[in-house]
């Protein structure tokens, strides 16, 4: 799915007990205290859903003063604005009694033709019936696990992966094992072993949860060679692909890459989504997936939500049809490309020795290695009184590595604030560097838990996510 | 949450195959066979995701002939399409950025500032922060569901209740325990009775989940003498209770009900939603929980779908604070009212001695018990031959019970087509009747299976749902 995780997903909500508990009738649990009288009530699943420990920094990191490096917030201002409200307004006075009803539950058939078109340019060849719209990709992403995931069950996912991804596995008390990736994203060879090593187990994964194009976090791409490579594997082993591509139309190198899904129709489930390329403040993601899972799908979509929006389908397939949604994609890559180059000079020009970071192609991100010692959870308080956020790696696996990496995101912030974060940034590193330096250690009120020292070290000389 | 299941909630897709299927690798499974081959490989509670058997009637039920007594769309035809298309091209046009943009997973501030006034109408004393705003109230009945209920664990409802609900119960694995109603709604003795049984047995039920006003399919509202023995029963065996009230300001009579939640703010989750009063096609619902569990559904949303619309929920806000709603709720009441009327007149005139039914006082449906003997599943096909369509009591039950039953919805076609569609199905009641008295019994053919004569006799004298 890869939405984003703007400020925090895997976090709560903002707190507040409410009011109002003049009520005439008492339970006989302890109601009002700050203890919840339901907590043994709850199902095994909800032990999982925990709220991030940095959420309360992110409160902080909204001010605007702080140059946030951590969201994913797509820059929507770039939208023809009036077009798109006269669009609606239209919408609703002509077609009113259609777009604000019910729908069915696998969405709205011209729209399901349109995400056809949009998926060929990407070598997909699809028919609408094999199409489910949903709210948001990260729908897609739960409805997906629901159906096949039992508690225990083993998902594949890479090492660094999407932070929302993790937070529905958990949800559904799935076994996430990462599998790394370098330069080229995801390791075949690592694929492989991996597959060889749960089978010597008496294991199987559900499926192999896959960002191919311009990851998140990572910012990595899976070469075409290795997607080969990568679906050969997966096919010897019968095991499920969900390849997740929020960012796919937004390379800044030529044509966009052939997905996954565009050589094997029957063992890849496609995720994608318009909140990248249109707003994702319509929440139209979809799935395209073989007969038997998307009717699982559908009945799975129709228990949790019933239908999704009428209004908000229908307005994507306005803009698909009656705006030039092309270019206006065209607009988003340049646009984007101009902050990533502003990123990556910046990261060079100022970043201490011993930082390594990734070079996307395409998408929202970047992936920085911060030098061996340095704790990237331990350090945002830090780098938060000096007006600078960004996501510790933590957040990005499931086993409790990454916190010698952070994410640093490029899409929101214009490039002059870009280069100012970076640089503010630089100077929190390097003050732990020479903090390191002197004591020998970040003083122990800064170390997170669950930090080991495993994954403070890349490949020698690779500037990768691993 | 009670929204609908226009045509059937708890059903499938349309079919279709999809083609695009000369893909350049083949996976060891059958592919392309009519087997689906991870039909293996789901999870467990994906069995319980079954498309219902009467789908394909439903999609015949469609055609402009028949009049469909089944689905139950609100008739949004009667909003002010103009005034409220004008709204949304204004809310883009001038705040595009952030009505399009991700927000947070508990839902906009302002909205859930308005859902509390909307709550307060019906005495309903809450804080916004107690407020999530969910994908209609459907997806706020999954959350909970999700959070509560491992597989096995019993809920209880009402007998019959809605089918959505029952849909999402089954996804979880939950064992749905039925408790009787009659005309004046859940009986509390039946529940008291019901808890003592289940802890007899060493069970206790996660919670009881009830729609006490204008119930849905049952058309029957819990009495006010009646609420205050459900919540102390309830208080008593520290049960909490899910009260949906989708329809609670649709009453025909009066002002609203008192809601229980009014009476009880730790022991009540209150599931609401905009679906009836404004629009369903916005998909704006709502969870009104206390804190702990607040806390659980801002997760639990959080993994299922990011973030709700933010386009939509500004709409309801928009629409809140700037339209007339409250002169529009009465639109919608009178022109039901005016609709219930001509379905019970029609009711009254037509219907074959034997035929007993509900006398709603609001919302949208009429439950309708067969004479002895007659069968309404088996009775559909030939029902929509003489143009009619209704949704079989066996639907809105966990157990098989319901054949003796019917729903009937006058929430959307108009006087004059509700009453021609009355004297169809009385029509072929009417026939039905002939043929058992013919026969002895209605052709084995159009006997459903599952189908016992324990539910088709209701308490002597009584035309209530049982």
């Amino acid at each position: 799915m890869a939405i984003d995780d703007a400020p925090p997903a895997r976090a709560g909500h903002t707190g507040g007990t409410g009011h109002g508990s003049q009520e005439s009738h008492e339970s006989p649990s302890p109601h009002g205290s700050l203890i919840d009288p339901y907590v043994g009530r709850y199902a095994a699943r909800a032990r999982e859903m925990i709220a991030s420990e940095i959420r309360a920094l992110f409160a902080v990191a909204a001010r605007p003063e702080i140059v946030s490096l951590a969201g994913g917030m797509p820059y929507i201002t770039a939208l023809p604005l009036d077009a798109v409200g006269e669009m609606a307004g239209q919408l609703v006075a002509d077609r009113g009694s259609v777009a604000l009803q019910y729908m069915s539950a696998q969405g709205d058939p011209g729209l399901r033709e349109c995400i056809c078109d949009v998926m060929a340019l990407e070598g997909v060849r699809a028919h609408p019936d094999e199409v489910v719209v949903t709210v948001g990709s990260q729908q897609a992403l739960d409805l997906i696990t629901r159906i096949f995931v039992d508690p225990g069950d083993v998902v594949l996912a890479e090492g660094p992966s999407y932070v929302g991804a993790l937070g529905t596995f958990a949800s559904y008390q799935a076994n996430v094992i990462h599998v790394p990736m370098d330069d080229d994203g995801l390791i075949p060879e690592a694929l492989a072993e991996t597959i060889t090593r749960l089978g010597a187990q008496g294991k199987r994964a559900k499926f192999l949860y896959t960002v191919p194009s311009f990851h998140n976090p990572g910012g990595v791409t899976l070469s075409a060679e290795r997607r080969a490579q990568v679906l050969e594997t997966c096919q010897r082993a019968g095991l499920l692909v969900i390849e997740d591509n929020p960012y796919g139309l937004l390379g800044f190198d030529g044509e966009p890459l052939r997905a996954l899904r565009a050589d094997d129709a029957h063992g890849v489930v496609y995720l994608g989504t318009f909140s990248k390329t249109i707003a994702p403040g319509l929440r139209v993601g979809w799935a395209l997936a073989p007969p038997g899972i998307r009717d699982k799908l559908v009945l799975a979509a129709e228990a949790a939500v019933l239908c999704h929006s009428s209004f908000a389908q229908l307005m994507v397939r306005e803009y698909l049809t009656g705006q030039p949604w092309r270019e206006q994609v065209k607009v988003f890559r340049e646009l984007y490309r101009e902050r990533r180059d502003a990123m990556l000079e910046a990261l060079g020009a100022v970043m201490p020795d011993g930082c390594r970071w990734t070079r996307p192609a395409g998408g929202f991100y970047v992936w920085l290695q911060l030098p061996p010692g340095l704790n990237s959870k331990a350090m945002l308080p830090r780098a938060i009184s000096s007006r600078v956020a960004y996501v510790p790696g933590t957040g990005f696996y499931a086993d409790g590595a990454g916190s010698g990496h952070l994410r640093l995101s490029y899409c929101f912030p214009e490039p002059g604030r870009i280069r100012e974060g970076v640089r503010r940034l630089a100077e929190v590193v390097g003050t732990e560097i020479e903090l390191r330096a002197t004591f020998g250690a970040v003083p122990a009120s800064y170390r997170a838990s669950g930090a080991g020292p495993a994954d403070l070290t890349g490949p020698a000389g690779a500037d990768t996510p691993q």
